[in-house]
């Protein structure tokens, strides 16, 4: 069997510790996390943004709990468990990301309770909006995790990645709203909640990598994507979902390294698609 | 560059040639696709299903007209061209094959005009039919290619592959409803109209492969997945979005011998995910 990474701190700190505490309090809704997963931070931002009642558990997905992984028989987090039937004390559970996101946008869809709905009302543009979540998940994402696992014996050079990833960036930055800040005008959506998590851990590749990301801050090609960073480092959701920088150092460290034995970071290794 | 599939039929035949000749009239809702992809058929069979006045266009992927580039830059099919604006006389592109059929199924929503909505009403349940599509493309869809392109020259046997394929497709049939035929009960949805056109490739496996699919016909365990096949091989939408069997065993061969250079026949080759 594959050593596993059970060396990183099973709890969140900084606002994140502050935010997970804030909603400890044993309400029905919960979701299993993990405080430095990105896709983890999709769901906890959604339920944040909507300002919906629940309770965040630290999970350590090295160390999973019987319990945790008797209701989600995948045994990864994000999983969110909802409740059912008529008094709300049964649980069904949810996972994948996207899948949550959808969910608590469709079941908490009051706007006057919960705030805009995260998907564009009209059909054609709902559509158009998944295609870009598609892009982000499919292209983006892997190419943050090729860049950032590049090590000087792998068949590309660390300059391909860079490229690679910036081209991916650039085709979803030529969609956006002109004005913007966020990808479909003033207010926020999945498409910026799915990238999020990503764009907060792109200093990670500066961190460890020579070159660094290399989108340069103020050339006018980025401008727009500069307008978009700025957005979402002052947002208040994104913010309260983030650990201390020094724990996302040493809990990238293997990535960097590219000896992590996560799922998307052996994918990563191998040259697959993510899982 | 890699020598391409061009030797294919460009055309549909059989039932899928009289749809699309019913479906030829120019309407400016429009369906591109190629008779042979599953991926198109999954559109197609959303198409027919809520019989959406549409045009059926088929498109030689290997061949790609530029008008239809211009539309799709991914140059892939399925593309749908859907009217906007006033007059509805300008078209946007949409693409991928599930955000194609959940697009349908919102913007022609009403039960009364287009038949029962192929996604539940309840948030729940409409959240685990997609976690649901997501198995059948991340993990059914990939163990179909995995098993017909097997060569012995691989690192994994055929009974490895068989093995792989049955234990995704038994994952979904212990999720089917009970009583059925279809995976939510009564009605056909998203989660059956993602996996028919592969379960109707099936018998290419069986054509081309020393000892086929090997799913036991009559066992007892297989039951439920028996009563799901013969209400798929009975529905008119899949029916008349199949063209002759001869065909199929045409496109097919080179999955079977391993020698495509389509993209998920590439990916397949290579190990990865697919695209």
């Amino acid at each position: 069997m594959a050593s596993q990474d059970t060396s990183l701190p099973p709890e969140t700190t900084g606002a994140a510790a502050k935010t997970a505490e804030r909603y400890e309090g044993g309400h029905v809704l919960k979701l299993y996390g993990s405080w430095f997963c990105p896709f983890v931070q999709r769901s906890w931002i959604t339920l944040l943004e909507k300002k919906i009642p629940h309770q965040y558990i630290e999970m350590n997905p090295y160390k999973k709990d019987p319990a945790f992984i008797k209701m989600n028989p995948r045994g990864l987090v994000p999983t969110l468990a909802v409740p059912v039937g008529a008094h709300g004390t049964e649980q069904k559970p949810l996972f994948e990301s996207l899948v949550i996101c959808e969910y608590l946008d469709e079941a908490y869809s009051d706007e006057d309770k919960y705030g805009k709905r995260l998907l564009p009302d009209d059909a054609y543009e709902r559509a158009r909006a998944r295609l870009w979540i598609d892009h982000i998940s499919t292209r983006i994402v892997p190419g943050f995790y090729k860049l950032l696992q590049h090590t000087p014996d792998k068949k590309y050079s660390i300059q391909q990645a860079r490229d690679e990833l910036h081209g991916h960036i650039r085709s979803l930055v030529e969609q956006m709203d002109a004005d913007g800040p966020w990808f479909l005008g003033q207010h926020i959506s999945l498409v910026d909640i799915c990238l999020i998590p990503w764009a907060k851990r792109l200093w990670l590749i500066d961190h460890y990598k020579d070159g660094g990301v290399g989108i340069p801050a103020h050339d006018e090609k980025w401008k727009r994507w500069q307008t978009w960073m700025d957005a979402v480092d002052q947002h208040p959701s994104v913010k309260d979902t983030m650990s201390s920088d020094e724990r996302y150092i040493l809990a990238y460290k293997r990535y960097a390294d590219d000896t992590t034995e996560s799922l998307v970071g052996r994918a990563t290794r191998q040259g697959e698609k993510l899982p």
